[in-house]
């Protein structure tokens, strides 16, 4: 199986399922159970938030642990509306975000906040000079996207955090799913206050995912309950999942420095040959785009077809982002790139982990070379 | 070990990790890529539904996956209160709540709602009397705990259904987490519309739950994006989690009717032992009450010292429920049930699951006989 899907999911390292399934077993107790299993697990989830906050360079305190990226996001952007209401209603995000953000953003539009979307030049990215522009007295949240996940246009998150402290009652949220591993980002020095990541994108296990939440930061919390995660999301911790993240978070930022390199001279290759084929033609941006991600378009050829015929060969790629893959029309990420329906309606990604070789370009490359000929006569 | 906090959560099923790990490695797709691994992923979910759904007689449609126990009564609360606010604002709930039901309703008041809180009597139960007094025009949400999780009184669920049925603007939530495999409840029968469960009370993995959403019962979702799970709840499905879900609930309920005989016999016995020690008052009230929980209080020893000590003795057992056992002051159970300072504060629980045996309980019994005398004269 040659699986090029990782951005919309990546296979879990076997060290993590490990680890998974160790914690289970034999720390499977309630963390907050004051009898000594109990504490035993809660050590546990303790060490887990030490370690990534320190392979996150951030405090052990301003790390939440959440059930994922989309919770993540949800908690983000609701949180500080709710919180901050009183002191304005106005919120800033971008036309290029992930469901989970966009959709959150509709759902306050709905119950009275403003939202400004801003949009997008032909790479996908903002300007900030749109961004100066937009940000008012009574904004009280920037919400950003910082590697997008279909086309990997990277937005500029340290000149955005930068200019807003400018704005101390902005609130500046990143989203950093794609990112997280592929695209390195210092929340400190760009200035973010929350920053969302999952663990099902660098190999760790769905269910699983991090809010970092700037001390000093407040949210309105989604979930009351008991007082775990700094009462910011009640509810009996995961821990097993916890530990099997932080492990999976160790491992890809150890093979990140080298994995990155490795990245990009896929991406290179793989571009460099797309680019040859007749009837491809390439969307992700060769500036300011993450290394992992490969988006193109063969018009006239429907997508889920290419994806199929490309499965036979045992090669796994993907439409848009997973969770919107089966809804109607084109790519609303290349629609506000400014990209026409022929276009944005055929869009394909290929997205790489640090375990993709030289050898599944090569393949990918041969058997779109093979199938695109066949499926254009197909199509007449 | 003998481990009797099963209530605050229990070793999950070998066949459960098993199940977890097998599908975690094999089946790791995301459900939503159109792809045949993420088809194979959307098939393992599907099953996983319609199992669960057969397993609780409801339809697929009904059944959504959250992230557990608190995430559900959250999902359930403020998703109904959001939802409905414009019918009216007045919610009823119980004084006897887990802490995720009650703080949902506290931040609710906050923000403008109107909640009535039933009181209970000495056994800790409601009175049918005070619902149908306080049920209004513009009640839209009735919230209730099926099972207590500190001391196993069972709220009459039933009648209370039955009685709402003259309101049907008002939602009727219940909160399963407790009685779900050891003290049946029919959600048809008794009208429920909404339900929470979580796994890891039933041999499952943390980080799972299910909510029961009766069709055309509407929620404001407090996670938006995707089009998982109906709309209701977005983000990458747990899909690993979610099928060892499905497995600890067929496996649980497969055990449950001779399971329950069998807890009913633990407690009995446990119940006529501990009577028997000087000094020991059994809080679980004798008539409606689960079979897996004995409360019950030593005053003028500190609960803490004598989970320890029994701990040295390989018996884990609890205070209050796990994630309020860190907090100070007495049990807020007992004291809605009357019950002074001295003996809320000195509240233990012993929670059997179906592992549990009569010998646990000698052993338990025969520790206590031998430790308290000792602490006792220590206290002096
Ligand atoms: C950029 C981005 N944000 C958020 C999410 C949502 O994360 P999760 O799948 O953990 O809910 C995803 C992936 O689905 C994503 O790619
Ligand atoms: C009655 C009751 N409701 C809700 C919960 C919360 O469930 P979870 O631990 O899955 O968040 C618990 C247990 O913690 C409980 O006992």
């Amino acid at each position: 199986m040659i699986y090029l899907d990782n951005s919309a999911t990546t296979k879990p390292y076997p060290e993590v399922l490990d680890t998974f399934r160790k914690v289970a077993e034999s720390h499977f107790a309630n963390p907050s159970s004051i009898h000594g299993k109990g504490s035993e697990a809660e050590r546990l989830l303790l060490q887990a938030r030490s370690i990534v906050a320190d392979l996150l360079h951030v405090h052990s305190k301003e790390i939440v642990f959440t059930s994922g990226g989309t919770e993540g996001n949800n908690l983000a952007i609701k949180g500080t509306a709710f919180q901050h209401q009183s002191r304005g209603k106005h919120l800033i995000t971008t036309a290029v975000e992930h469901a989970s953000t966009l959709e959150s953003f509709k759902q306050l539009e709905d119950i009275g906040f403003e939202v400004t979307y801003l949009p997008v030049d032909a790479a996908g990215r903002i300007s900030m000079e749109d961004l100066r522009k937009e940000v008012r007295k009574d904004t009280i949240l920037v919400s950003m996207i910082h590697v997008n996940n279909e086309i990997g246009t990277i937005q500029p998150i340290e000149e955005a955090g930068e200019y807003l402290r400018n704005f101390p009652k902005a609130v500046f949220h990143v989203d950093h799913v794609q990112g997280l591993s592929k695209v390195p980002l210092n929340f400190k020095k760009a200035k973010v206050d929350l920053c969302t990541m999952s663990a099902h994108k660098v190999h760790g296990l769905k269910g699983s995912g991090i809010l970092y939440v700037r001390s000093g930061v407040k949210l309105f919390p989604l979930f009351t309950g008991g007082e775990q995660e700094g009462t910011v999301r009640a509810g009996t911790e995961n821990v097993p999942g916890v530990v099997a993240m932080a492990k999976a978070l160790r491992v890809v930022l150890e093979k990140s420095k080298s994995g990155i390199k490795q990245l990009r001279h896929l991406q290179e290759t793989a571009r460099k040959e797309l680019c040859e084929i007749d009837g491809i033609l390439i969307n992700t941006p060769e500036q300011n785009s993450a290394p992992h991600i490969l988006n193109f378009s063969v018009p006239r050829i429907k997508p889920e077809v290419l994806i199929h015929t490309l499965e036979e060969e045992g090669i796994y790629i993907s439409t848009k982002s997973a969770c919107s893959s089966k809804a109607q029309g084109g790519s609303r990420i290349l629609e506000a790139a400014g990209y026409g329906p022929e276009r944005s309606e055929h869009a394909l990604r290929v997205s790489f982990s640090f375990e993709n070789r030289q050898d599944d370009i090569e393949r990918l490359v041969e058997a779109l070379e093979e199938v695109l000929p066949k499926l254009k006569s197909v199509m007449g």
